[in-house]
């Protein structure tokens, strides 16, 4: 699945026009390398991960207090306290840590085939969610934070064009980013081909389509596919999905904003279909 | 509806924990002066607007060509061509600017009892969403962009521990500042009092509610409130609606992850109750 011929950039991230603040901190996630998660809930879920390693806790002591009786004291035993500042100097500018900082390894998924296999005793409906490009993380997050609620199977985003594993991906996903798996891929259409062949009916959401979503996927094994907002879909996306569904909305037609953020579609879709597709 | 006996904190902004993008920023929303909008969406948007007054408009030659088309070249005749620089001088470090920026003044909104009336030809259902205490610009911006989407009638936040009318706000709104009024109330109980007494069935989304949402409203009219993220509403809020509702997922009970972004819940509350309580 790799397409190393369109990689013409260098390996050196390039200068991004939409830096996130995650971006401008001195010392951030390195593919391969440790990077720090922050916060209660981003905190808590990667201690409860047993597939998470992690090398250094830092919290101050109130937080630790908080955080021990969320996990557990064996948890946080080798737990190093500190004050704010200490942890600050790890972080972002300005990312709101809650006194408590957790430097991690990225998470080890697994293979794409294995991950999103379609066994006997899988849920119902088994929802994917793939994101085209969108790049900012607090929308990634956000939708990491949904697919957890309604128990998607995973979230696939491009390996390019969207968000690394980062505290601040880690963040907005308030502990999700530990429990559903986040798929990061070289070409979101080759990864669509693998799951028609797994047995997906792959949806894509596009405000133009015929179909609405509360009329159901008719299939259990569902991938809904969102594009970036303004550009949508790519058109190569696009031609792999089964067909296109949109959200209804009361007079599309007259009012002047016809799309929503990312994440709102996102969680919408996720709703609907475990409502009409179990 | 002044609270003014709970006004402890001196009117000079505390130093806030959770500091924005555009509060970082030197020139930047203060109540009453004007602002920058930014981005084709919030510029295009509000140079439709009949009622918002704005001063200049800068943009670059190539934005300006996209823009006058989008609004017509009289509504651009008054731009000032530039560089991008000049444009990012007047906006928060890293602000998504897109070539546009347009100097306005905070619309006027009008009375809230005005605003809301339940009129005759009014839209059904008629849907006023309440944010209780939600901070986040992003998150109240796409609840903005949703409720234009679905075409509801109004957001109402708190004048403090809610974002004002900024650049931010607009920008993540997309458009949606201009098309929905957004309503800052010294106190959300009291708002909820009066919204009773125009006519409106007042729903608390909350978690732990019996009712679920997609059974439905009883009433056409229907102010929405949602609480901050983690805290949720506050009590007194909670005591001013008529019942609580929840958004239903699937084995909630077995999930570590049982509550949304709060932009995220609001769509769903939004495409649920267009969706049955027409």
């Amino acid at each position: 699945m790799s397409d190393s011929k369109h990689h013409k950039r260098p390996r050196k991230r390039p200068k991004k026009r939409n830096p996130t603040r995650e971006s401008r901190a001195p010392r951030t996630a390195t593919t391969g390398g440790t990077y720090w998660l922050y916060g209660f809930h981003a905190v808590a879920s990667a201690l409860g991960n047993p597939a998470r390693r992690s090398r250094k806790l830092l919290a101050t002591s109130d937080a630790l207090d908080v955080l021990s009786r969320q996990v557990g004291t064996a948890a946080v035993s080798g737990a190093e306290a500190v004050d704010r500042e200490v942890i600050a100097r790890h972080l972002p500018r300005n990312a709101v840590h809650q006194g408590v900082a957790l430097e991690v390894w990225p998470l080890s998924i697994g293979r794409f085939g294995d991950v999103l296999a379609v066994g006997e005793d899988r849920l119902k409906p088994n929802i994917v969610v793939l994101l085209d490009q969108v790049t900012d993380p607090h929308n990634v997050g956000a939708v990491l934070r949904s697919a957890a609620a309604f128990r998607a199977r995973a979230v696939v985003v491009t390996e390019r064009h969207a968000p690394g594993e980062t505290g601040a991906l880690a963040k907005a996903a308030s502990g999700a980013l530990d429990l559903v798996p986040y798929l990061r891929v070289p070409n979101l259409a080759r990864a669509l081909v693998l799951l028609g062949d797994l047995g997906y009916w792959r949806i894509g959401l596009d405000a133009g389509a015929e179909a609405k979503l509360e009329s159901g996927a008719p299939h259990p094994d569902i991938a809904i596919v969102l594009g970036a907002e303004g550009r949508g879909m790519r058109a190569l996306t696009l031609q792999r999905t089964d067909q296109t569904m949109r959200i209804s909305m009361p007079a599309a037609a007259s009012t002047k904003i016809t799309s929503l953020n990312v994440s709102n579609a996102a969680a919408i879709a996720l709703y609907t279909l475990t409502q009409t597709s179990v």
